[in-house]
């Protein structure tokens, strides 16, 4: 028996802009930044659930009172109780009704819940002593529908159709575990393709990715036409045609300028067109994808819940899905979509970087191959390496696949050295 | 010449919860609230832009730090540019790419630049000594469509196709203004349908609606069949068959939900049903939609921006489109709302209530009646009768219409005594 006694928040920043590292055609100048919080209990283990949101800057305090505007709903509150009945402690907060009126289920609100939610998955995995995905992947078919709330899903994907798929994949859960402590899980690198690099450094960067074992990069697009072509020639040139190469546009468009630019982007093999526009617009995906077409449309980073992955899956308007860590409300709700990407047959291929998303989505990637998927093919999990040190467990990348974390917990915990050295001033 | 020189803050509570006025299936227990900001400059006018989120308690301070959090964008900006040039000061709030990674626009921070969009209008308002209503009716479509960010828009609607619906009802714009000053805008009242009040409560409100002139009433559903039914059997009976009673399940529902419990509701000549399911749900709604015609289906309140309006409308997954004046991006982005309304030909009957939501809402469909849709037909605004004393110009309803309003400013303006009795605790 052991009881929440503290909700501690902070305000972390990293002056990423000075290198334009993460420039992309809408988000030229960004400080990656974790809005942070740990679970602290009075249990004698010594052990707190470590969770973030992920944003690039401005307005991380916005989202750590986001997460403290949670506290009532912990502090107080019975441990096994919260972590025992994961499906109804996600229901009790975003089922709040007043808190509620501030998304609903999107934007910072949402986002707060998504980062608790996690830190008490990352609290529930070192109890066990496990990493996440290995958690996850342990428990029965029954006891993951029950984390899920199908309102809303219904019309997609019932209970009893999500039993079936982890039913189905349960007979090869301890060879797939076995293969993933081997062999990995793939990743893809966006490290060579920001816009804010030249041209020399994008090459040298792509020699390298190729050197390190990656089968795939990715590179953002969207600023101008012109720079695109010729940075993805100088991208194929040095990859040679064997190495997939993604585009990311960012939302930068609409629906005919995308058709337009990608058409004029075909030649050089691209292997997915991602976010060409607003991450709200569903209709707008699904003509861009069969404008497109075969490009591939991947989108899922900025999508606010469950209820948009789920009619973006319905409406064909996109054939790559990306899960982001820290955008919908932590791990129950992607397990949902994990399960709604199963049902309808699309890959699953995780939006990562930032600052600490790499730690934390491998395990849902790494869960989906062992007890819902149960394969890699078409996957790949992004990496970039950079701030992977202020982690108390980093993500271990090995010729181009994400090694499987055998460290108790979530991945979500920051060095105490790092929170401290980077905390914003003015904040906490 | 002047400069902003602050842009000050407060978290309005008003404890409503104890009456159950506000109580539906979905938020039994609202207190309803205000994330207040006052726009100060260095005029010697004493003239202050005021605007607000409207919250239902819990949470409020959280949307007060999502407002606090543009004070950059605004403090020792020149206040002449910034209100000459609306459009503009419009997506220096949208395109922070920092602050966007929050949203983007949805949530706490889309609803923040709202509300500091709808105060400068206020400001505008005042310094033009006109009510926002005739402010914006007077300004050209030229001047208009500048306001109006066609990002993600143009497959629906075109700036040239918003030009097109703006001059085309401009000829008629001065004969509207008087007829409106004359007749006020249609009016239709919740006030008797709230899920918390008993059946006398209920019976004895309608009744009051009646003889108060009203020609529209609504009724709260979702919680329980049996009651619904008993409810509006009351309903009915009490005001005759020509009254107009809608419903609203305040999304309680999924597909199927929606589709067999309005069957049972049909007997009694339902106005429209709202909110049947997720805001988030276009395709549900479309699907709801078929379902239950000819009963139409109404929603907007909870919907994030232009975009999922546009695709709502795309879908034909709504018949009656609810704008509300804080859940966007303020006054500019109901407009380009308004005239995608007019694009496809589909009423606008706003959402209000709450607190100041009647005072702020009554000018954007007083500026459609003037400048864009040019009509009244089947269109009501929502009248709820408390928390108006709260107001500096508080919203006046007579014989079932709003009074145009005459005091300049946007109606946004709560008394200091207010502001000041119901200042949350700890907050500000």
């Amino acid at each position: 028996m052991s009881t929440v006694i503290a909700l501690e928040t902070s305000d972390v920043r990293f002056p990423t802009s000075t290198s334009l590292d993460g420039s992309d055609a809408m988000n030229p100048d960004p400080d990656y930044s974790a809005a942070y919080l740990r679970i602290v209990t009075d249990a004698d283990d010594d052990l707190e659930g470590h969770g973030f949101v992920f944003t690039i800057g401005r307005g991380n305090e916005v989202q750590v009172a986001g997460i403290r505007a949670l506290a009532d709903h912990l502090v107080g509150r019975n441990v096994e109780d919260l972590l025992g009945n994961m499906g109804e402690t996600w229901r009790g907060f975003v089922w709040d009704s007043q808190l509620r009126w501030l998304g609903p289920e999107k934007g910072v609100m949402h986002m707060a819940i998504g980062a608790v939610v996690n830190a008490l998955w990352d609290l529930k995995a070192k109890r066990a002593g496990l990493p996440l995905w290995q958690l996850l992947s342990r428990m029965t078919p029954e006891q993951l529908v029950e984390l899920i709330d199908f309102r809303y899903l219904t019309d997609a994907l019932t209970p009893e159709d999500a039993l079936g798929i982890l039913r189905a994949a349960a007979p090869g859960r301890a060879a797939r575990e076995t293969e993933l402590l081997a062999s990995g899980y793939p990743a893809y690198t966006t490290t060579p393709g920001w816009l804010g690099y030249s041209d020399e450094k994008l090459a040298r960067l792509a020699g390298e990715a190729v050197a390190d074992g990656f089968s795939m990069i990715k590179l953002k697009v969207g600023a101008n036409v012109d720079d695109d072509i010729r940075r993805m020639r100088i991208a194929r040139e040095t990859v040679g045609p064997d190495i997939r190469i993604g585009t990311d546009a960012n939302q930068r468009w609409g629906v005919d300028e995308a058709i337009e630019w990608m058409a004029r982007l075909a030649e050089f093999d691209v292997a997915w067109i991602e976010e060409p526009t607003s991450p709200d617009d569903i209709l707008a995906h699904a003509a861009i994808a069969r404008g497109v077409a075969p490009i591939p449309v991947a989108t899922g980073e900025h999508m606010a819940n469950r209820i948009m992955f789920k009619q973006f899956l319905q409406a064909d308007a996109l054939q790559v899905l990306q899960i982001d860590a820290t955008r919908v409300g932590g791990v129950n709700e992607n397990i949902a979509i994990l399960l709604l990407a199963a049902k309808f047959g699309v890959p699953v291929c995780p939006h990562a970087g930032g600052v600490g998303l790499c730690e934390a989505v491998q395990h849902l990637s790494m869960f989906d191959f062992v007890a819902v998927s149960g394969t890699t093919e078409q996957r790949v999990i992004e990496y970039v390496d950079h701030l992977h040190e202020h982690f108390v467990t980093p993500a271990m990348v090995r010729r181009g696949a994400y090694r499987a974390p055998v460290a108790p917990g979530a991945g979500t915990e920051m060095h105490a050295s790092s929170r401290a050295e980077y905390a914003f001033p003015g904040h906490d």
